[in-house]
């Protein structure tokens, strides 16, 4: 059973939630639980570098009594185009440009919501849960809210008509910064232990980089939050 | 090499072309080809009861020299929810009802799109053919002109800017009855021998069912326009 608040409209409600097994999509799935949906969880399993965050992604859907967790493989590295799904390096310590790094991976949160809007369909869900930030984040065209109100447009001509409701891309974390989402996410409850962003774990080691840009920004945000990152870092 | 017309604009320029096997993207295909694109082709292999579509696939993209025909893995059976990826029986000789039959599939061509965008994003291309049909066909939300429209805009949103151009979804067959798109292949000279259109083909034949929607439709087209289908047919 998810997390239901007395008297809330949505209460019982199903909501597909993309869940990567790092620090927003789990804060996402606390909103989601705490307005009283119940929590169907969707990971990919796409070739990914950090491959690790799928086992934080079963832990965070456990937390949040995931309804269902569904983990759905899809390799992105047939296409690849990016650091993290092919030969590609991992850019260290890397100066901010204005251009759009190499980890952005080619239509990935168009994908991803892509078989959350075919899962949300098949199991009678309106509401999709995603944590995409264009604050704190690396520039991905793809995690900003003009995108996203783009693909809410398209997904309500894409599935049948039922009811009057169309589908609603929920992105709760796209304008907060990377401090108060981690404080949104302390107030509900989040266990961020269990979470993952490092897009490139040294071989054999349970610490994150410390260097890449997920890194980074994640250091940043716990640090302006003034809390303690739960997670070990080898620099 | 892509068939190329002379002095056409579009000389050597990619386009991602989504070929399914069937009678209408092997038609697209080849209006891709005669465009002067070279063409990059796609294929599904998403757990669909009709498999057997991916050897026609092959065999099409051999015809219309495909630079590139890339197989991609998706189990959809794992979402279900049509009668082509679970265990729903394909109806025969469905009577019209206005409702959309059981052999649609959620959000199946915002999926393909999303996979197509990815590829055609790492390979340099803006422009993606779909063999969407909306006149001849079963009523599938995501066949539509609309629906098409709206992912073009969500599509140009989702991707690095590069250049003025903005991603293309070419849809030459959204408004055309089966019986036109038939003709229009034969001009372009496909062999539809190659091609495959039935969703539930009888086990161990290599004839269709003649019963299902689409099987119905593709030999009403072939009548329509005057030509012998180069298929069998169980009924």
């Amino acid at each position: 059973m998810a997390r239901q608040e007395p008297g809330d409209l949505s209460m019982g409600k199903k909501a597909v939630v993309l869940l990567s097994g790092g620090l927003d999509s789990a804060t996402v799935a606390a909103i989601a639980g705490s307005a009283g949906f119940d929590i169907y969880a969707l990971t990919f399993d796409y070739g990914q570098r950090h491959r690790t965050e799928i086992a934080c992604a079963k832990k965070i859907a456990a937390a949040v009594k995931a309804k269902k967790h569904m983990i759905f493989r899809l390799d992105m590295r047939k296409i690849g185009g990016s650091a993290l799904t092919s030969g590609i390096k991992v850019p260290k310590r890397r100066k901010k440009t204005g251009a759009i790094p190499v980890t952005y991976v080619p239509a990935r949160n168009t994908i991803f919501l892509s078989v959350a809007l075919a899962w949300a369909e098949t199991i009678g869900s309106k509401d999709i849960f995603i944590g995409a930030n264009a604050v704190d984040y690396s520039g991905y065209p793809d995690c900003r809210a003009e995108y996203l109100k783009a693909y809410e447009k398209m997904a309500a001509l894409a599935v049948k008509p039922a009811g009057k409701k169309a589908i609603k891309i929920h992105s709760p974390l796209v304008r907060m910064s990377k401090s108060d989402i981690i404080k949104k996410g302390i107030a509900l409850g989040v266990d961020f232990s269990k979470t993952h962003s490092c897009y490139d774990p040294p071989a054999g080691k349970s610490a994150a980089c410390g260097e890449c840009d997920s890194c980074i920004i994640r250091k940043k945000g716990f640090k302006e939050a003034g809390l303690r990152d739960p997670i070990r870092y080898k620099r």
